[in-house]
């Protein structure tokens, strides 16, 4: 830890719209006093996460945001569900997000989530198999989701999903992406794999008593998004700084460890609008204490934006800015509010359009932008910059700054 | 072709300007109602089409807005005119622009542009000459203009220009511009072509007849702008959408033909100020049809600045406003209205001064900019792009976008 300025970084998944009910976006129409309180003392302006006109994936646009070349340092998606579910990963493990699901007797698949109570015991059996000498683990996380990883020589993560992303069709086998010995290997394992959970699961005790229940049973894992991990250089070693993640979703809580953070484990943060924001806006001020930066995630957002939700993502906003910007805003240290992403109500996906930020604290240029929004912030004094110049900007702020030449 | 949103990119070559005339820009100067309407309801912004400070040319500003970075894509100018001009070519091929000229007995140069009336009968004589084991052809396209295309193994585009580019001197030789076999075989074919040309001009009876009147025969064939022909990936490819070309120059029917976008002839589309612009939004609403883009280009205002002519590039806005963007912007699509470069009156060439940029369409994030002009759109909400930026952007509007990541 340095003796020095720090800075909170805190990003709203998602949180970049576009105008929609009355001409405005959701955080146009949000009331967000504190977040405007932080434009109208600092400097504003649009990030392009990765590059204008480019869709950011979560997983991509948060690598990009703490200075991490996507297109160099992006593992597959697999790696950070495993690091989030607090998976041990070593060099040259392949780990993939996974789904408990329900399939009929000819393969064919009826419901993508077969969630509810068990998954952690149907997991659990699946959990330490061993095929072609390739170790496998399986961690059930949230409801149907399980991380999977695979230990063993010569693995590969360029292999397809085994998931058809709807229901209704069957289950497709895994294929090498490109043709290698390593790709032609792992890929007999995912296959093997898949078959192998169909035979465990589906007559587990715990799918004979959802049968009984009339619920659907848990009787297959489907494997998609292969990671293939390796270490990277620590945001510590490459901005000499020291960070620490306050997030409820998983997948961040990887990221964060993938490139070094430490990870608080926060009560009643969940990743979902039910999260508890007060007790992120604690843990954050605590983690303060110790460490140069802090990264504070909320998911609820982006939900949202999934789903179409203008007033729920509108009200998310308004609960971000009342019970964690009221709290984060005065904090002795630089303040950077942002997103990841804009994830528009009006067309559901993630999209490109560029997100606003801000940064207040010590020394910024103070501009006459008064409101923290994806129009106010076009006209702020940082103009128009990239996810990737983040991470140096902040650090330049605190005294962590990358100089080059005399 | 796809069933959603479609995009209209219209191109005012050269449109961007410098404050001249009582401090304004032609585009400041001349009446734009449509143009302006465009603007109050759309995003607007600043275009370095290829790098700040760096002065394109049309050609590789076009390839940079079709998204193709034009250092790694540019082919050489005489691929775009042999394509624009209908020929046909072939990887390996190489292509030259000429201009039929005058020479004197003594080979000085006496007009490069010899033009008028029986060009095409003149260029016929040269088509279809084998020299060297290569296959010429040529083509006469307007006016003294010609397109070459050179057919055999191991040619090259790394060829000096046979032409001084003014009048007076004597004609130069085509010399390798790196030293390698098929550099010095190329440069000697072309030699030996122009050797051959007046040949075959000098007594030729179109020209025996244009001496009779006093005119100054086109005896002689120069060569410039060579360039090698490769396939490369179409836009249809890269961006997943289909695309139509509605311009009347060749150079830019030539860079859509390279890029894989159908052309469609209009009548009365001349590149000239002359051109017939309610043909051409005829056209482009017609295409619109079956395309997912149609690019709609206008060359006239280039040759005005070109031409230090202030009020020409004035009325030629205005009258592109009046009868083109009155019809196109009320259509069911996007509309993105921006040039390739800027060419200012008061220095008569392009510049790099950064273009306008306006998009309007459903969800763009309106601001508060009511003029389309050089220096509104600074205060847009789209700060400034560049030009490789433009085609990401669109395509996500229309929904044929780029995601990297999950």
């Amino acid at each position: 830890m340095r003796d020095s300025a720090k800075v909170i970084l805190l990003i709203c998944d998602g949180l970049g719209d576009r105008p929609t009910s009355g001409g405005k976006t959701p955080l146009q129409a949000a009331a967000t006093p504190n977040m405007d309180a932080v434009s109208e003392s600092g400097i504003s302006g649009l990030m392009d996460v990765i590059a204008p006109g480019i869709v950011p994936g979560s997983d991509t646009a948060h690598l990009a945001l703490f200075g991490y070349d996507p297109y160099d340092f992006y593992p597959g998606r697999g790696v950070f569900e495993a690091l989030g579910a607090d998976m041990e990963l070593q060099e040259g493990d392949v780990a993939f997000r996974a789904n408990l699901a329900t399939v009929d007797a000819n393969m064919r698949i009826i419901d993508r989530r077969a969630g509810r109570k068990g998954s952690k015991e149907l997991a659990d059996v699946i959990d330490g198999l061993e095929i072609d000498g390739v170790r496998i683990y399986v961690k059930n996380t949230t409801e149907h989701r399980c991380a999977v990883v695979m230990k063993g020589d010569n693995l590969s993560n360029r292999v397809s999903d085994v998931d058809t992303h709807e229901a209704g069709g069957a289950v497709p086998e895994c294929k090498p992406r490109v043709d290698g010995e390593a790709e032609r290997r792992t890929a007999y394992v995912v296959n093997e794999l898949v078959r192998r959970s169909y035979e465990l699961l589906n007559r587990h005790p715990v799918n004979e008593d959802r049968r009984n229940k009339g619920e659907l049973p848990a009787n297959i894992l489907l494997l998609r998004g292969a990671g293939s991990y390796r270490r990277i250089p620590s945001l510590t070693e490459r901005f000499g700084l020291s960070a620490a993640c306050i997030a409820g979703a998983s997948l961040y809580k990887g990221v964060a460890k993938y490139i070094g953070m430490s990870v608080k484990e926060v009560e009643g943060a969940t990743g979902r609008a039910d999260t508890n924001l007060t007790s992120k806006a604690e843990a954050a001020l605590d983690a303060l204490r110790t460490n140069d930066l802090v990264f504070v995630h909320v998911k609820a957002t982006d939900n949202m934006g999934h789903d179409g939700d203008f007033e729920g993502k509108r009200e998310m906003i308004a609960r971000i800015d009342r019970e964690l910007v009221s709290v984060l805003k005065d904090v002795d240290a630089y303040i950077a509010i942002t997103a990841d992403h804009s994830t528009p109500v009006s067309i559901k996906r993630h999209s490109s359009d560029p997100v606003p930020i801000v940064i207040k604290g010590e020394g910024v240029r103070r501009d006459d932008v008064k409101r923290f929004d994806e129009l106010s912030a076009a006209s702020g004094g940082m103009c128009r910059i990239r996810g990737m110049d983040l991470m140096p900007i902040l650090s330049d702020f605190i005294g962590c700054y990358m100089m080059y030449g005399t």
